[in-house]
């Protein structure tokens, strides 16, 4: 088969089959195809587009291109859970808890901090102790014994996203739906769960701003799922303004740790529920989604999903001692200059400023803060006096500290007219 | 400035401003823009398209990305030549001889066989001791005393076209009306004459076979030529059927030297005169074109342009013994199976097919048999009897001699009933 032919194929706008697409993703695992001839495929299929049958081939493809996770020899129906990232997303550290106290395995493999997003593995670090780097027994032995893991993906599981994935960021084509969808879904895919529910991000701290765009990939991602037998929903939350108070590792893991003890912020476990609520429906444990809500209320407040989380962090070899986690050397307090209505954060700036004070990565080889970042007094919608704190910057650099406090006048913006708490969940797209 | 935003803006369909264009050309000269991101570029540029201001400023940035050839010291009106390549065609061996009878300065940097199409250096290299690797100095010196000189490119002329060429070969982008023209063009920009005639193939043996895309072509540099200041005519002509009768360099610098001493094809002759005639229209020599022809055809006829090709030929070193070129160990006769008339070639195959007899250069490191090609004895619209000779092969391989004659029933269709000569020039596209 020549590679040629195929890009100029995808140039045209015609789909390409099977054999086609099993010829690019085993050439940018075997490294056979070089990087330029990847590139203008990449920029063709960009601009072409990819129907959604070569859309769930392409996927099918990557997830089978290296490694697989096999679960099938556990018994239970497992379930996964994926977001697409977001500034104080901490919901898988509440998710999974509930729904592997429901009697569901949760099992999960996550990834770091990207962008101005803030990732799974590294908040789950921030507990002393904690490993996210099980061997494949270890991992599934976990499972059986409590039901419950959260892992790293490993390097092997869909080589070929790793080579697309990398070569997009550097082209032009990292916004395109089905590659997008199709770099996602490879993953989960490739660790093949039997229910998995998406959170789609929407607003200004989302990977796609626009709704519109969110509801197209969601319902894509949806899609494909369906197209490899998993049960698979979406919901379409939004992050005009980060999730809960909590940005960065140790105080996001404590805020998580609030909330299965029965307190947390409102829009957090609001979210929270509506995903285990999600699953469980998906799972079949409960008839309506009513009543898969309310199993998923009554294991948050009876303390069992609690039980589950600090059953994970002890076999992952964490301190369930939560008091111990780690904090910043240094709070700066972020005061109103003036009265008015909470109006609107910079949702991606809010998650930049945060790398900057140490809780993600400027380069790969970074060493995070693990008690720097965040923690949100108001939100949107709230009532502010001049002088009142509006959040507070934990740090341990007095001068990045004060740099960060600069750039927030930027990130948070106030009225002078009273403004309505903005709708957090703006759907749920079914397969 | 940002290559990935330069490339998503061409992506997006928006012009490239001079700067941005400027920025490409020479990341592919100093290789700074790595090979997957002119990919990507190049294949956004491919489906987007390049308007026509976009397409005169980049052919200008990549004429002058490298070193330049000044003939602004030389007094006369420089004159050059372009085909866009053929099979069979030997014209630049007659034409510019006739512009130099005619006074002016014949200056041709010329290439080698490309594809299916044979190369006016490989033509002149089978001259005995002909040599087409002239210094720059004596390129221009030879040009001040004999006034006409066909020379190889120098390696450093439009670096940038050979990056790019070499990359949208091997991308699915090289059927771009925009980059052909481009890449084409810088390179006869790198040495700017004052006139500049094109000769524009289509039909079956051209690079682009349909008349509608090679006159888009032609329009297109000729347009070029003028945003860069050149006087510039293209000829639309027909490659349904090889030029001339002969196929293969010596073979070919046969022709050239029977019609420069009067004899020669009709339609080899029809062509040089028209190319010839363009020249010495647009270089202001005769005010009307038929004037021009006139001259043209006086100065072939009186063995003025032949006396030109020998002072050339033995400028570079080459014999003037014609007798002395090359010829074929063997010749093997392909004969008529049948009756009929003579109604289409394959002529892509032809060209094809003399590669394998040894004109051209399957592999880059291939030495050329100069004796080898064709011979026709027959062309389209005339008719034949079974058993007519219809061409000979001329090689050293009877093996390889016999394979190509096998191959030949494909290249050559007869029909019964009478066919119309089709007509040679098609066009004529002045600035």
């Amino acid at each position: 088969m020549n590679t040629v032919d195929i890009i100029a194929k995808k140039r045209d706008g015609f789909s390409l089959s099977e054999s086609e697409l099993a010829h690019i993703v085993r050439g940018s695992v075997d490294r056979s195809i070089p990087d330029y001839q990847l590139a203008a495929f990449l920029m063709a299929g960009r601009i072409r587009g990819f129907s959604l049958e070569e859309t769930i081939r392409l996927t099918l493809l990557m997830a089978h291109s290296g490694e697989t996770m096999d679960l099938s020899g556990i018994p239970g129906i497992k379930v996964d859970k994926h977001s697409t990232g977001g500034v104080g997303d901490k919901t898988s550290l509440v998710v999974m808890p509930i729904i592997a106290a429901a009697g569901l395995i949760g099992a999960k493999m996550s990834g770091r901090g990207l962008g101005h997003t803030g990732g799974t593995l590294d908040k789950l670090e921030s507990i002393p102790g904690f490993s996210t780097s099980l061997s494949k027994a270890a991992f599934l032995r976990q499972l059986e014994e409590i039901g419950l893991a959260i892992v790293s993906q490993s390097g092997e599981l869909a080589p070929a996203d790793k080579t697309l994935y990398a070569l997009r960021d550097v082209t032009a084509t990292v916004d395109s739906l089905p590659l997008i969808a199709a770099s996602i879904m490879s993953k989960k895919l490739a660790m093949a769960a039997d229910v998995l529910v998406l959170d789609v991000k929407f607003g200004n701290g989302a990977m796609l701003p626009a709704l519109e765009d969110a509801g197209k990939l969601a319902a894509l991602m949806v899609d494909i799922a369906k197209g490899a037998g998993i049960k698979a929903s979406a919901v379409l939350s939004s992050m005009e303004q980060p999730l809960g108070r909590a940005i960065g590792n140790a105080l996001e893991v404590r805020e998580a740790v609030s909330l299965l003890q029965g307190e947390g912020p409102d829009d957090l476990r609001e979210l929270c529920l509506t995903l285990a609520a999600e699953q469980i429906f998906l799972a079949g444990l409960r008839s309506t989604v009513d009543s898969a809500r309310k199993l998923a209320e009554g294991l948050l407040q009876s303390g069992q999903a609690y039980e589950r989380f600090c059953a994970m962090v002890r076999s992952q070899g964490g301190s369930v001692d939560f008091a111990l986690l780690p904090r910043a050397e240094q709070i700066l307090e972020y005061r109103a200059s003036r009265e008015g209505y909470l109006a609107g954060f910079d949702t991606a700036g809010l998650g930049r400023a945060a790398i900057l004070l140490g809780a993600g990565r400027q380069k790969k080889e970074d060493r995070l803060d693990f008690g720097a970042g965040f923690v949100l007094a108001r939100k949107i919608g709230e009532r502010v006096q001049a002088g009142d704190l509006l959040l507070e910057i934990h740090g341990h650099d007095p001068a990045t500290m004060a740099a960060v406090c600069r750039e927030l006048d930027s990130c948070i913006r106030l009225t002078d007219s009273p403004i309505e708490k903005p709708s957090l969940i703006e759907g749920m797209i079914r397969g």
